[in-house]
Parts: structure tokens; sequence; C-alpha cells
């Protein structure tokens, strides 16, 4: 056996950087034909849906979160990557109507931590874990050599004909967000010592939602069990290309007015003492792990009205989709076509 | 917030190299008090169990595999790394008896990597997926930006009457192996171009078995099926750690006479041309991923009689269960105490 004592020369074509992480994922999903009747729903949502009988749906998810990728050390307390890692999986079954239920856990250490490392990462779980009702019921601890990095696979369940999906969003469809888009941002500029202004009181408010994600697990339960929303996903890698996913998987385009986004004014005085637009990081900055959802426009009065009390912020409108297969941004005023772009794991900013 | 770079500074108390794998894995499963009434088994057994009705268990593992620590890039293909992060997954299955039925697939590349790199991962990944009847149904993936990390989370299900778990075992059950042990380890001290003859032939024998598992789905659900299993695991850390995972949730101890073990010609002669004994990788080696169950002694003969003939290699008997609980070894006819020494993956070895 030769001795590279790396993959990266042994093998030949185009490199991961330039491939990009959805070209990654299209070698990996191509030519999967589930054999088990029990699949409803394979790669490519936010969630796969399995039947498990007895008019339930089971949705699984997995996230896997790496050192120096998705957080640095110095920036986020081993309570908050806990909470996070977590968090972010139970975006995705509330993202499918679902209630989060059990959670297994794979764990990457280095062995020079200390235990209180463990007590804290752990703590930060089982606060999201309460908070959401999850059980963590299983995992696997191993060494990491160089970055912690920690995965979470998260089971939920829905009832089988309420499940969401991406694929649903008709021509006319309302646009809606369910929370703010652009904090977490904002918080991650601010995390890493950008240039700008924000006050001392907002500043936590911003650094918080990219730490502390509140996924609206409530919100996706509520839209499901009333049939409202054709379609829906969570923003985990911008508006645009969030959106695009449900575009694109229902065969339609999208218009979003920018100057309705929710952005809070914390983000957008921060923005725009640099001289910067909290609505671009709304549109392409990503992590804010709120809903995005469609509706049947006849619906619009429905989710403005009955949306339970116990969900804070009231639904945003933000757009409309259309007939026509692309993404049409207005801002201030000006129309224009946009490209989906967002986060990619491999393709550099 | 205090800018160290590292985890390692900020957080007191014993270093996890110190406290061991099974020190940290105490800490997490402490005070879990899973709160869905589905949950049968939580963390502490080859797979969660949860009760999904219509009278099947759902069983559910995840496992991680990171480049240095569970495989090296000169030493393993990627279409055998996709194999065995799949395999490992499937033997825990096998391991409560079930069926696997799904795989969910979180992985972190190097942007430097290649196309051809996820295309040979995928094909070995689908090969165990098809071998073993498993779907391929979901995943995330990132970049790494040292450690190829793979980490698989699989769905099984088995009859729920049927599941076996590590607690269970009686004394005077008989214990067995259902293959050949030490293979796996002798194949990486080849790999890794430690001293020692073995003919050319023999040499592929033992490093497929350390790069190539096979999980025993098949005599795992036959021994479920038939009701002849009071307890079963499978060897990942090596036989006297995983019998001791099994006497220590059963409330029980074990002797075990390792000139019984199925050690193959391959790995004693290899071990003995460098004054080694196989045994010892047999006991202390691990990543076998054969089945190690138990059976009450009268199930002696149905097992050996009954095995169905596609089951190639016939369980063997290597030991007995008792009351005390302690782990006896038998060794060229002297009998002594050992402790469940293995794998551990924090402790220096």
């Amino acid at each position: 056996m030769e001795c590279t004592g790396t993959f990266e020369g042994v093998y030949m074509g185009k490199k991961l950087s330039t491939l990009g992480e959805f070209g990654v994922i299209d070698i990996i999903s191509r030519d999967l034909h589930p054999r088990h009747s029990w699949v409803k729903t394979g790669i490519g949502d936010d969630c796969a849906v399995l039947d498990i009988g007895g008019g339930l749906s089971l949705l699984v998810t997995t996230d896997m979160l790496i050192e120096r990728v998705h957080f640095l050390p110095q920036k986020i307390t081993p309570y908050q990557l806990g909470w996070k890692a977590l968090a972010v999986n139970v975006s995705d079954i509330a993202a499918m109507g679902g209630e989060p239920k059990a959670a297994f856990l794979a764990l990457g250490l280095l062995p020079t931590l200390n235990e209180v490392f463990v007590h804290e990462l752990k703590r930060g779980l089982i606060a999201c874990a309460d908070e959401f009702q999850v059980d963590l019921l299983g995992g696997d601890t191993v060494t990491a050599p160089t970055e912690v990095t920690v995965c979470l696979t998260v089971l939920g369940t829905a009832p089988a004909d309420q499940v969401v999906r991406r694929a649903g969003a008709k021509p006319g469809d309302l646009i809606w967000l369910g929370g703010v888009v652009g904090d977490s941002t904002a918080g991650l500029h601010l995390l890493l010592d950008k240039p700008g202004n924000v006050p001392e009181s907002e500043r936590e408010q911003l650094v918080r939602a990219h730490l502390e994600p509140q996924p609206q697990v409530e919100l996706g339960r509520w839209l499901a069990a009333n049939s409202l929303a054709t379609a829906m996903i969570d923003v985990s890698d911008g508006v645009l290309q969030d959106l695009w996913h449900v575009c694109d998987q229902s065969g339609v385009g999208a218009k979003v007015d920018a100057d309705k986004l929710p952005v809070s004014p914390a983000a957008r005085q921060f923005a725009s003492s640099v001289g910067l637009d909290a609505r671009d990081w709304a549109l392409a900055g990503g992590e804010d792990y709120v809903l995005l959802f469609c509706t049947p426009p006849e619906k619009r009065d429905e989710v403005l009205a009955t949306c339970p009390g116990s969900i804070t912020q009231k639904p945003t409108k933000i757009g409309r989709i259309t007939a026509e297969r692309q993404l049409r941004v207005c801002f201030d005023g000006v129309w224009s076509e946009r490209a989906p772009s967002g986060y990619d794991a491999f393709k550099k900013k």
C-alpha cells in the first residue's frame, strides 16, 4: 500500500472547494432507491420521513458541528455548544411540523480536555433537551485529535398527514418568516471583533442569536396541525438559499420584498455603523434557525389572527411564490433577479 | 470574552486522558430520565430501543470514525472507509437481534479532497448498504479542517419481544462467539508495518478483517427469533471488555477459556512470529465486530445443530457466566482473574 499520508493526492477529479457542498450532496444522493416501503421522504428535505404506522411519521435529521468551522473555542462556551448542537437539529424537526423526541450524540473530544468541559457541554445540551422535550438516548464518545466535533441525530414524530415538506409551494402562495433574520450574522460579526458599533444592551441579543438559537417548534407544529403551510424549511444557510430549496423542489420561483424582512433595530444599527445593510445578512447570512414557510393567499388572515399567544413573534409576510422559476428581490423599491447565494460548506467566501 | 484559542485551558478538573472513555460516558449518561413512554432502553446498550407500536421496536445507534484515530488515510481506501463506517453501526443493530433499515451520514470533508474520494466513499457505503438491506436516507455534509470525519446513525427494527439486550445473562449460561476474534488486530499490526511474518495469501484475510468487517446480522436475527440468547453484544473493544459490559449489566461474572477462542491459524502464526499470543489480541484487541452472546446451557445443542446453513461459521462456546462478579480467564490450563481491559478512547495505551 502506498503511503502518501493524506487522502488528497491519491484520487482525481474536481476539488470539493470547486464542486461545492451541493455538488458533494448530489454525488451522495444520486441513484439512491430506497427499498423499504416505510420510506416516505429520503435525502433532500429537512428530515427523512418514515411511516411507522398508527398514523404517525418518524422524522430523522442529523447535523455535525466541527471546531473552527462551525464554532471557535474562544467565542463559545461548552454550554452554548451543547445547546446549539441540539437546537440546530430540533430546528429541522420543527421545519417539517414535527415534535422532537429523541437525540443521539456522537462526540469527538480531545484527550487534553477536562471533565468540566464535558459537564458544561452536557448541561447546555440538556437545557435544550428539556426546553423542547427531547430525551438523550445514546451516542458515541471518541477521541478527536484536533477539533472538537459534535454530531447530533434527532428523531421526531408528526401525524403522517401533517408533515410539511419543502415541495408543495404553489404560484401565488405567500412567503412568511417566523422570526427575526440577520441577528445571527450580526452576532457572528461581533464575536469576530469586526468593526462596528452597537450598544452593549443590544450586543448580547445579537451574540445570543448566533450562539443560542431558538428553534420554532411550536410555530411549526401549529402551522402543520392547522394545514396552513404548503411548504416549509428552516433558515440555516440564509433566506435566499433556503427559499431557493423550497422553490427548486416545488418547481416554482419567488419574489421577496427585502424591505419587509423582519430585521431587528440592533442588527440594522450595527450594520449601518460599518456601511453595510442588515438585509444582506438576512438574505445570505444564515444560522437564524427561524422557519420560512408558504401558505395559500387566502390563509393570510388566519396566520396573523389565530397564531397562538405563546408564539411571541407573529410571522412576517416577505413575498410571494411565482410560476417563473427565478428569485427576484426588491431592495428599496427596485426589483432585480438574484442568485440563491448563501452558505456553502466547501466553497471559499 | 477571553480569547485563549482552545477549550483546554479554560475549564478545570480531571483530563479526559485520566478520566477515560467510560468516565466521560458516565458524566453524559448520569441523571437522564427519559420522559417519553416509547423509550424502552436509553444509553448503555448497543442501541437505544423505542416502542413504535404494531409489535415493533425501533433500534437506533450512532458511531463516529475520525481520521488518525480510527483510520489512517494511507492504510484504508475511501471505499473501505465507507464500508466500515456503515458496517460498525450495522453490527450494533445485529447485536440487539435487529434488522438494519436506514442510515444517516454526517460527513466532514477537507475542501482539498476531490470528487473521486466522495464517489469511492459512497461506493463502499452503498456496497455495505446493499449487502445488509439498508437505505441511505439523509445526512449532513460539512467542512472538516484537519481530519476526515464519518458519522453514521443507523435505524433498525425488531419484533418488540425479540430484542436482545446486554442485561439478561444468568449464572450457568454459556458464552459464545459468533466468529473469529483477533484477525482485526492482526490486520492492524500488518497495516502499521509492525514486525512479523505471514504468508501473502493470509495477509489479505487479516487486513480485510480490519478494514472490511462483516457484521453478523443473520446470526443475531436467528438467535433473537428463536429466543436463544439471554444477552448479546458485538465485539468492538475486545472480548474481555465487551463481555464485562454484559456481566456488569446482568449483575454477573464470567469465566472464559482462552484456549477455546476462535483464533485463526493466520493470526496465530503471525503473532507467534513476533513472540506474541493471538489470544491476547482476541481478548483485548477489538474491532472484530462478531457477536458475543449468552444462552441457557440447555440450548447448547440447539445452537450447534440448528444454526442455519447460510451462517457459514458455527458459533464457538468460550466460557460460562458465573454468579461471582469477576472475570476469570484460563490460559494454557491456568485460571486467573483478569481486569476487563480493552480499547479506551481517551486513555493512552
